[in-house]
């Protein structure tokens, strides 16, 4: 699944490309953001994520001979074809770090190539990087209101076809615990859990029947599925049976799960009938439509669930669906480059750029992201992109440069972090982040601003722009 | 991206199918079906697509030596591992043609095969059929809406990572054109087609030297982006001054493209200043955040758009992002089975099932689908599935079967057909539906009855569990 073809692309991109090449432009250098314009869920910030797959795809994509054949039956010149043949990206890419907290219209990453390179690369740059930054930040919505509940991935079955893998992977970013993908469980290294389906209740003439092979087929991790026939007149009662029987065993049912009704009554009748039976250790487990606003409204009812299972509204991204991730020039063949557009909040950011972090001097932070040009070390004065008489005083906090180099010469140069390392560096960063922007109604706007150099020289190319169209 | 190990489930598939091996249960038969309840797009109509991937995959499912040792060491037993080594699906599928026209709650696809394989196939049958579905279901309404215009998707950037491969071929069964995405081009042999992106105009210092390279690099197929800096006052007046120099080496320009601004009046204004310079074959394409609504209101306001580039809202099957289809049991080693539920709608049917579509004499569908048992050759009442006084005589109509066996052995029994002829069939099978079923608010809803035996064994059924809850 992490088999990648250069072919991963829009065709414009080589036709774009081809046409460099003709022109003698195959080695103008380029310098393209990425970045989006509008946090997923209406939410507060967004968890970066897909960074370590897109290095790797990156550092191997290639033209196989398949491919070369396809594109000459498109009309691609043999010339150009010969390029192609010998294509591996070679140049530098500067990145925030995987798991980051992240916010809209500032450089998440930053590509450094030549033209033909970084176009190519273009599409499954934004393919791979957007959908894992929507889950991962779905992901992250959800496990803060969840607290210390277990959290398990259902996604596959609804998922977007083959999207489902790196779903999962960006659900574990998140702060998701294990998934029921057995394939991405295996690539990615991500623990894996599972129950049982209404159809092994249902292949046999009896639950308790089936209840009792289950068990003694998966004594270690059994979790009952109780809503098969009747919750609270058969299925709790069947798994107290089973429950007590593996006690006589000295071994222990690990759960029931809920799949369908009211999930906070029958959570609540269900414990009271495991309870009464002694059995306050089994948990109980729910699935069904989940989402972080369910799962808010569940726990505020106190509803005693230990474990859910979300499927469908993690692995799509619902209801966003898409991150509207974009990937835009800002120098072309060493010149600063801008894209005027109808509306002033779509101008593009122009030259190589360096992003700071305001913090406080306890660490946290104050809300605040600088946009400078890559040489400044710190920005002293920030001002609102879009607006010319706000500005901000930024010589009190403490800046952290976001951006790293992590490929140069196509070559990765960060260490592989385990899903678990790069989760638990999305906590910390997201426990710095205050409150206010975590919530779900109207979060704090986190500001996003320029520095005075970088101001000046948009301004200068915007003028510049406008005097030729008179 | 067809190669799926048989990994490609969810984990409790594997845990089942252990107990059934232990159990002694690995040979007992299973009949699953395959259907949905709800609607996407509160439309009145799906296109079903994804059975051609789906039954490829399928019938080379396995497990290689890298999957059993990752189940080893969750735990699995060696025997059933050893079992595991040998698995290939070897059951039969019975099926609706893909890019037939499909309702809720009517099984759509029914799998008979032992019920260790027809467990492990679930989830990936869910996942590809659910996805397809949906996104071929999109592309028919926004087909429906554009008539003769040219349809190209270019969502492959923001679909949900390699989702957006099996994105393209749905949207092609749906009705599109023609794609951007290179790789599911080639693999699914459909028209390729892109433009040029903003960045190849900001790489120059100059529009018209940027629209001048690119014509002559693709005098073929040249289509201008007229929206980088100034539409109407720079893209179009370049655009044009190019197209006259192509004429004067007898090439032609094919189009321009708007991405931006209010598309509806650029569209207008641009076809103004093309026609005026003689430029009538000029065709004018558009993008950005298209869906059927906003092509639907651009026609009715008359822009004159040849083209549409559709992304985000067509490969992501924005606003539902899901389709919701289930795999139920229907028959365990023989016996039929059902789901009872907390609800009365998500009650299961039993037994190995016949579908049929009820058509006039003229062929057209008076909007009703009778479920029979598969032994019975027509229906001649069609009951309501839960409302019992409502019913329907059918007698007078022509019955289609619409479940044909598509694999048998887990050998692929049907002709593999290309994308095209699979659309055009759908285009058939949708002119046969009338218009009230087709329209956006509100659809008349499509009639979905079971026969008199049909529903007298699932009373049966409900009467004997109920009587084993007292």
């Amino acid at each position: 699944m992490n088999n990648f073809s250069a072919t991963y692309t829009d065709q414009y991109q080589l036709a774009m490309a081809q046409v460099y090449f003709k022109k003698g432009q195959k080695d103008h250098s380029a310098i393209f953001d990425y970045y989006f314009r509008k946090l997923p869920f209406d939410g507060g910030y967004a968890v970066f994520a897909g960074l370590e797959d897109l290095l790797e795809v990156i550092s191997n994509l290639r033209f196989d001979e398949s491919d070369l054949e396809f594109l000459q039956s498109q009309g691609f010149e043999d010339e150009f074809l010969n390029y192609l043949k010998e294509f591996r990206f070679k140049g530098k890419i500067y990145s925030v770090a995987e798991g980051d907290i992240v916010f809209p219209t500032r450089p998440i990453l930053q590509v450094e190539a030549n033209i033909i390179e970084a176009q190519i690369i273009e599409t499954i740059l934004l393919n791979l990087l957007n959908f894992q930054t929507l889950v991962a930040t779905k992901a992250s919505r959800i496990r803060l209101v969840a607290g210390d509940a277990t959290l398990l991935d259902f996604g596959l079955r609804r998922a977007q076809a083959t999207g489902g893998y790196f779903a999962t992977r960006a659900a574990i970013i998140g702060g998701f615990d294990a998934t029921s993908n057995v394939i991405a469980a295996k690539n990615f290294n991500i623990p894996v859990s599972g129950t049982m389906a209404h159809s092994f209740v249902q292949s046999y003439d009896d639950e308790l029947e089936a209840f009792r092979d289950f068990a003694q087929g998966r004594p270690e991790d059994c979790v009952l599925l109780v809503d098969t026939y009747n919750t609270l007149k058969s299925g709790v009662p069947n798994a107290i049976t089973v429950a007590k029987e593996l006690e006589s065993r000295r071994q222990k049912l690990l759960a029931i799960r809920l799949d369908s009704g009211d999930l906070s009554y029958f959570a609540k009748e269900s414990r009271k009938q495991l309870d009464a039976a002694g059995l306050d250790y089994v948990k109980i487990a729910a699935s069904n439509q989940l989402d972080e606003y369910v799962i808010k409204s569940l726990l505020e009812q106190q509803a005693p669930i230990d474990i859910f299972g979300v499927g469908t509204n993690l692995v799509t991204g619902d209801p966003d669906g898409a991150l509207d991730g974009v990937y835009k020039l800002a120098c072309s063949n060493g010149k600063p480059r801008i894209k005027i557009s109808e509306s002033i909040f779509k101008v593009t950011l122009p030259h190589k750029k360096q992003v700071f972090r305001m913090k406080d001097e306890s660490g946290k932070c104050i809300g605040a992201d600088a946009i400078g040009l890559y040489h400044e070390s710190t920005v002293e004065e920030m001002f609102h992109p879009f607006e010319p008489y706000k500005s901000m005083n930024l010589e009190k906090f403490n800046q952290e440069a976001l951006l790293h180099k992590v490929m140069e010469n196509g070559e990765i140069l960060i260490d592989k972090r385990s899903l678990k390392e790069i989760s638990d560096y999305s906590m910390t960063r997201l426990s710095e982040l205050p409150i206010e922007y975590k919530r779900f109604n109207n979060p704090h706007i986190y500001k996003i601003g320029i520095s005075e150099t970088l101001r000046d020289e948009r301004e200068k190319l915007i003028q510049a722009s406008k005097q030729k169209l008179k």
